[in-house]
C-alpha cells in the first residue's frame, strides 16, 4: 500500500524549496476559455523543472494566453511516445525534479495517455499531486439538463461502424446518464447509431465549443439530435445521452432472472451474493429471485441434480445478512 | 428540441451589456485551494445580480478569499428549498436576471440540487451556460493511478448498511473505475462493505483534503485501505475503485447467455438486437448467442412452442449488420 501526505507550507505552493523527493503534478487546462486557467496552474507552468505536454505547440500558446514564460524543460508526452517517456520522466521524478503533466485541454488521465505515468510514478514511490481545472466531462454534464447523481463517462465510440455499434448496443440497457467525446466528422454517424442503439426519443444534449464564443447546447431526442447535426458540427463535441429508464421488476421471468445469477456467477461470483446483487439491482425481493434459479434448475432437468450442487437449497437469506 | 447559441465579445465577459434575455451560469468553485479559483470565478461573483449559493456563509468565505465583493443578490439554494427556490430563480432568469450558481465546492449540478434549476432554466428557454472549475471526482480519478478511460460516478453510498450492502452488491460486476463520496464517520465500515462487495484484494484509491494542506492519497487493496482507515480519517473523501475484470467468455453457459438475452428482452428490447447487444457486451460471437437461446428453449420444453414465438429461428444476423 503506497501512502502518500503532502505538507505544503502555503496554498499555491505545491512543493518546499529545498525538497530533496520528486514531484509529479497533473493539472487541468482550459479547454476554450483561458480565464478559466487558475493561479495555480500558471505557477506550475512558470516553476516546474520538467513540463511533460501532449501537444507542445498547444502548450507555447497556453503559457503566451497567460502571460506566463516556463523555466523548465519542455517534453512532449502522448500516446505515440509515452512507452518510451514514461521511463525517462520517472527517472528525472527519482532524481528529484519537479514534473508537470497537462493535455491539450481538461484534466490529465481522463481519456489520455496521462494514467500510466502517474501509475508508473506511484510504483516508484513518487508524491503526485493534481491542480484541478476545467473538464468537457463535467462542463456537459452540468449544462445537459440531464440527470447527474449518477453517470458515466466513455470516452469516443469505436470508429469503425460495426464495432461502435456492439459497444452502443452494450451500453442499451445502461441506467446511468453517459457522456461520450466524438469528432466533428463522425457526429451525425454516432448520433444515428445512438437513436438506432437506445431508441429516437431517448433524450441527449450535444454541446460544442464549450466556454468558447461559439458554445452551443442542443438538447433534444437522439433522432432530431441527428436530423440536425446533418448540416454539420463544427468544434470540439461533448454528447451526453440519458440512461435507460430502469425496467420495471415485474417485467423479468424466470429465464431471465436466473439468467443474470447466472451470468453473475460465471463471472466469479458466488450464487448467494450473485442472487443478492440481481436482488439489489433489479429492486425485487432476494426470494423472487432465489425461486426463479430454482424453477430454471427443475426446467432444465434432473441431470444437473446429478451434479451434487446443493448450494441453491440454502434459501436466499442463508448467510446473507442487511 | 432547445438550442443555445452564445456570441461572446471577449473571454471572460459571458454577456453583452444590455441583452435583455436572462442567463443562468453554473460555476465551479474550489475544492480546498482558493487558487484553483478561476479569472472568470472572480468575475461572475462579482457581475451577477443574484448568487444561488449552497452555502452563503461559505460563499461570503470564498468571495473575501478572492478579495471579491459581490454585487448582486445573494439566496441559498440547498436541497431543503430547492423546490420553493427554482420556481424563484427561474421568474428571475425571465425578467433578464444574471444568475449565478455555485455549490459548497466543486462543479455544480454533480451530487448536488443543480440540476433541478438547470432543467427549469431550460425548459423555460433561458440561456444557461458553465465556468468550469475544479472537480474532486476528476481530481480523485487522476490521481488514483487507476485507469480512466471509462469510468462512473455513484456519488455517496445509502447511510443504512443493508441498503449499502445491497447497492454495492449490484455493482459488484461493474468493470469501469467506480467514483464515491464518503463522508469521514462512515469510512471505515464503507470501505469494509466494499471489500465484502467487491473482495478484498480489489485495488482501491481513497483521497482527502484534495489540493488542502494535508492531502492524501492511499492506495492499495480494498482490505487494506479498511483496516488503515480504523485509526480515522478525516476531511473530504472520495473513493476510487478499480472495476470487475470482466470475465472470460467461455465462462458463461448457456443458462447465463439465454438468461442475459431475456433480461434484455424483460427491458423492452427486441431478441434480434438484445443478442447482438450481449454478444457485444460479452466479446463472443453473435451465433454463441443465438445457439444458447435455442438450446434454452428446448430445455425448458415444448410449451414454449405453443405461444407460436419464431422469432429466435430468424438467426443470429438476420436483419443485424454489422
Amino acid at each position: 500500500m503506497v501512502g502518500v501526505k503532502l505538507a505544503r507550507p502555503e496554498a499555491g505552493d505545491i512543493r518546499e524549496r529545498g525538497d530533496s523527493s520528486g514531484l509529479l503534478v497533473l493539472a487541468g487546462t482550459p479547454i476554450g476559455d483561458v480565464a478559466d486557467a487558475p493561479p495555480r496552474l500558471a505557477e506550475q507552468l512558470r516553476t516546474a523543472e520538467v513540463i511533460a505536454a501532449e501537444d507542445t505547440r498547444r502548450l507555447r500558446r497556453l503559457t503566451q494566453e497567460l502571460g506566463v514564460e516556463p523555466t523548465g524543460r519542455i517534453l512532449s508526452y502522448f500516446e505515440g511516445n509515452e512507452a518510451a517517456r514514461t521511463p525517462e520522466l520517472v527517472a528525472r521524478l527519482l532524481e528529484g525534479a519537479h514534473v508537470l503533466l497537462v493535455t491539450d485541454a481538461g484534466m490529465p488521465s481522463v481519456s489520455d495517455p496521462g494514467y500510466r505515468l502517474v501509475a508508473a510514478a506511484v510504483e516508484a514511490g513518487i508524491r503526485v499531486t493534481a491542480v484541478p481545472g476545467p473538464s468537457a466531462v463535467l462542463t456537459a454534464l452540468a449544462l445537459s439538463a440531464l440527470p447527474v447523481d449518477r453517470f458515466c463517462f466513455e470516452g469516443f465510440p469505436p470508429r469503425k461502424a460495426g464495432e461502435r455499434a456492439r459497444t452502443l448496443a452494450a451500453l442499451a440497457g445502461e441506467t446511468r446518464t453517459m457522456v461520450f467525446f466524438e469528432a466533428t466528422h463522425r457526429i451525425t454517424e454516432t448520433l444515428r447509431a445512438m437513436a438506432e442503439a437506445f431508441g429516437p426519443q431517448r433524450p441527449a444534449a450535444v454541446c460544442r465549443e464549450l466556454t468558447k464564443t461559439y458554445e452551443e447546447v442542443r438538447r433534444g431526442p437522439l433522432a432530431e439530435l441527428a436530423a440536425w447535426s446533418e448540416d454539420g458540427v463544427r468544434g470540439e463535441i461533448t454528447v451526453v445521452v440519458a440512461g435507460a429508464a430502469p425496467p420495471s421488476p415485474q417485467d423479468y421471468g424466470v429465464e431471465a432472472l436466473a439468467g443474470l445469477v447466472a451470468a453473475r456467477e460465471a463471472a466469479g461470483e458466488h450464487r448467494k451474493s450473485a442472487i443478492a446483487a440481481v436482488a439489489a439491482q433489479l429492486g425485487v425481493p432476494k426470494r423472487t429471485v432465489f425461486d426463479a434459479v430454482v424453477a430454471a434448475r427443475a426446467q432444465v432437468g434432473q441431470q444437473d441434480e446429478a451434479d451434487g450442487d446443493g448450494e441453491a437449497g440454502d434459501g436466499p437469506d442463508g448467510g446473507i445478512s442487511g
